[in-house]
């Protein structure tokens, strides 16, 4: 990103485009003046963890099995400093989100990687992930939808990791922060409906915009909850109370219509997207199911470092698949956190890319 | 606090009533009305860090030796978990802040108190602080305005830390959270006018009444700070971009107006509690030159745990000396964060507690 030429178009962001809906805005700009903002509770407004435990089958309507954090990179951070200590092995998805191996690093545990094929969609394997468990296997992190790839896991994946898991001990962190951006008929399933030591993490991120104001939460086992509590005291305190109060109107039908448009909008933007590398590129890429990104396959160009390079010299930003692992490579991960004019010109700008 | 009984009088807390200045609260319902919110750099909003690092002779304007954080605490997280090593010592105060010697252990290290000597109303004591200086000492941690007794480090005695340090390679960590709330002539001096290796650790929720806002810094030693950066992505990403667009407005002529007044009003109530904890109960009391905390001579009513439970029968929360460490042991933390009125019948009911 710091080497991007001025004028660049940024199809590497992970950050949606789109505004905070008014709901929130609103809200937000009446907390601030009427309300005076002191610390919450560490695990957050009551209010909010009751909305928040209620969107879980599994917890039961238990608020106390809910931390609210600032952001979810938080929740994540919280949740592998609690579970994972040295010697221990953690299942990761390749490709995957890059801060994971760095922070299960962080706390003396060892990566693992679990094949989501490149070959194959990067469809979950089953077959690969029982061959990575081990007697040390303390954690697997799961993602769905998943960034980089915008594939979900399917119930027959989700019964399947379960099934493997059974009787192990292992807990499961279930990465759900793109959950509300899908494309399917309906919201993707998660781990939690079918394996009990499962510990979720979401957010209002990506769903409603929100970006800057940090706000997520974990939620689940009441043991790694209390844990992740004491530690959250001390990384942060609690999570911003006029991001809290105003993740609260989130719940609201207005919220949910504005959620509908947003998926509306990514889901046409997706559609178009795909069109045109195959038109323009007449490259294969993959038909993501949720979030905003796809994976691009430019093995017949180089490996996915240089052709990024090559990407930055003609002003257009992608991010290399390599990145996210040794699945990821011969791919770029591109993002549509832009509108249809901006997409068809960064494509106009790959074509160049890869005819220079 | 969770035993308190309904109707009690809370004379614990670490955290301003008074109303954020407005200041702050019309610009930020500003931004989130009129201005989108998404991630800011890691390290915090550009201007920002500018206004911050003005704020401190030694960065000598360097915008890089600074980074905003989610409130103070997680500064003090981040500081420490990036300067401590597993066997190393760390020099705290006592008493002090309790979250101190927890997250040195949660780092591995090992912590090692240097006395604020009750018998001396807290001062610091040059003699005792070299004694505990070994050469395994790797960072030493001050707090002035302290949290528990609203005392301040003199120039002499900074010096006199200063002198100490001189060639030991020790890093400093000091704690301004409550800098900007002085009751002497002056703003008292910071530790690094006086010490290159110091991090400064600061924030705007108690000064600006903004807890809930999660808005602190940490800044200093080019390299720790470059080190600290990366794990602050990987535990919050970046402040609330609401709090941090919202900050830059404290930097004004209005708001340093409303930081003398929060002041004056702190300095009254001060004032009167100290005199009427003498003239109804006849104890002793610390004088505090900042910070909205008394420690209050309660040795002759049995130790400071009891004591304060006895209080907590009679409606009125105080915090017991203990918890800061062996010298905090004999009195009661008092905090003067309410008005004239919840003070009188705060005291009163601490007088029938210790008569009863």
């Amino acid at each position: 990103f710091d080497r991007a030429l001025p004028g660049s178009i940024n199809l590497g962001l992970g950050e949606p485009d789109l505004p905070t809906p008014d709901v929130i805005r609103k809200e937000a700009a009446r907390i601030v003046v009427e309300e005076q903002n002191g610390y919450t509770q560490h695990a957050g407004l009551p209010s909010l963890r009751e909305r928040i435990a209620s969107d879980y089958r599994f917890l039961e309507g238990k608020t106390e099995r809910v931390i609210v954090t600032a952001g979810s990179q938080e929740a994540l951070y919280l949740t592998l400093m609690t579970l994972v200590d040295v010697g221990d092995e953690v299942l990761l998805p390749d490709p995957g989100f890059v801060a994971y191996p760095t922070i299960v690093r962080m706390a003396g545990g060892t990566p693992i990687f679990y094949s989501l094929p490149a070959g194959n969609d990067f469809e979950f394997d089953a077959e690969d992930f029982r061959r990575r468990l081990s007697p040390r296997t303390k954690v697997v992190v799961c993602i769905s939808p998943s960034n980089p790839t915008g594939r979900t896991l399917s119930n027959e994946d989700l019964r399947a990791m379960a099934a493997a898991l059974e009787g192990t001990g292992v807990h499961v962190i279930s990465d759900e922060i793109y959950i509300e951006l899908y494309y399917t008929h309906e919201k993707p399933s998660t781990i939690s409906d079918f394996y009990e030591r499962t510990i979720v993490i979401g957010g209002l991120s990506k769903s409603m915009s929100m970006t800057g104001w940090r706000l997520g939460w974990l939620c689940g086992d009441e043991s790694v909850i209390k844990s992740a509590l004491v530690l959250h005291g001390y990384v942060t305190t609690c999570a911003s109370t006029v991001s809290q109060k105003a993740a609260l109107a989130s719940w609201s039908d207005e919220a949910e219509r504005a959620r509908e448009e947003i998926r509306r909008t990514f889901r046409e933007r997706r559609d178009h997207l795909l069109s045109i590398i195959e038109s323009e590129l007449g490259l294969r890429a993959i038909s993501p199911r949720g979030a905003f990104y796809t994976m691009v396959d430019v093995s017949a160009y180089g490996d996915s470092m240089s052709v990024a390079e090559r990407m930055l010299e003609q002003r257009v930003i992608t991010v290399p698949g390599s990145a996210f692992g040794t699945e990821g490579e011969g791919f770029l991960r591109v993002s549509f956190c832009a509108d249809r004019e901006v997409l068809d010109e960064g494509v106009r700008r790959m074509n160049e890319a890869l005819k220079g």
